[in-house]
């Protein structure tokens, strides 16, 4: 049985602030911390155990991680970094108030900022959310709709997750909502409209387990399934103006 | 000018109750996320940046690296870890108070013990310190000389560390005590005889600069000198009596 835990980080302070993040590199609040530990020990008690972690740029994800291997005794496992797991880009939003945006410009048009496949929110003048060293060598984007994001996240998949899943690793991956929407489109084969409606929490570990072919058998998350339900309902929330 | 930085975990849990740990996997004091914290501080203040971590299996060395990452900003680069930059693995006197052994053996003994080049301190009668799943498919010693260890440690520069400095890539390693003298006695060129004398302080980075040729050219410690030189002898008198 071949299996990927994917994680989306714990809460961030500008989740906290309902503000729209993207390649903003800001931390987990203390509750995204409480959340990354209490994923962490979800996955000890339910009996995974990982070889190899892999993770975006951007530090809410990789502290998630960080505590979820802390609490699994996992310290020891090697940390693969990529920009393709990365938020998708938020473009000129990276930064704004989610329901004082939704308040300017409808909670419609926010929605199809933040949700539509294909359409992109305003772009950056200049890439400034990422002036960083880590970013010297990659194209970073000035906006992305959903799917740029697939665009990049699917390569990652196809030549490194899916072979080291293949050849027999336990693999976690720490994201973000919208890099792993990104992949979780195309491996239950979302359609493009129907994407929109898909959330995914903060800090619980959501399960794939594949079959020899690599095609996906089953999904689950890990944990109190109301809670759940409640945390999806709430970031679909999010962009609301009240 | 190619770089390495090296540096040796902060004070342990162990450090602190003066216990020999070798592959115990004992976590960092406060004292030690004190010194971990610095020398990201030291790090930053000089102007280095890393692409690259490389660290142990232990999480002693882990913390200190992940410390050291989150003060510079550099979450989001690589960690690869490896089994070969453990501490040199302390056989049988795992475990047991350093001054205890002393006051039991002599301190001419345990000199022997931690610091000859060639004389392992008594063996485990079975690998109990290293039961985890980690080293399911690795050769784990019942003890090590520093010569042993060596020869596990010299591998990991020739075969993964050389060539990635060469590369052009900045590396930092976090390891411990004994896979730091392993590593400094092949880059200087020491004695058998005079790496007995080398004592590495815990949570200061040692910066080695090499010519093309991944020749050392100069080395020095970050930081106020007479209080490495005092944590220098700290560590020497660890296993005396009193």
């Amino acid at each position: 049985m071949y299996k990927l835990v994917m994680i989306r980080h714990g809460q961030s302070t500008w989740n906290l602030e309902n503000r729209f993040s993207g390649w903003a590199d800001v931390d987990l609040s203390e509750q995204g911390v409480a959340e990354a530990k209490e994923a962490g020990r979800l996955l000890k008690e339910a009996g995974f155990t990982f070889d190899v972690a892999h993770t975006s740029y951007l530090k809410r994800a990789v502290r998630t991680l960080w505590h979820v291997q802390d609490v699994m005794d996992l310290m020891w496992i090697p940390v693969v970094t990529d920009w393709r797991l990365n938020e998708r880009h938020y473009g000129a939003l990276t930064g704004l108030n989610k329901a004082e945006t939704a308040t300017k410009f409808g909670d419609d048009q926010v929605k199809v900022w933040r949700r539509s496949y294909d359409i992109p929110p305003p772009a950056q003048a200049t890439a400034d959310s990422a002036p960083d060293a880590r970013y010297a060598n990659i194209p970073v984007p000035l906006t992305e709709c959903l799917k740029d994001t697939v665009e990049r996240v699917l390569p990652y998949w196809h030549d490194v997750l899916a072979p080291a899943i293949r050849a027999g690793n336990n693999v976690l991956m720490a994201a973000h909502g919208n890099s792993m929407r990104a992949l979780v489109k195309f491996l239950d084969g979302i359609s493009d409209d129907d994407i929109t409606e898909l959330n995914i929490p903060n800090g619980i570990p959501l399960v794939y387990e594949f079959d020899a072919d690599m095609k996906p058998v089953k999904h689950y998350y890990l944990g109190d399934q109301a809670e759940i339900a409640a945390k999806m309902a709430a970031v679909a929330n999010q962009g609301k103006a009240k």
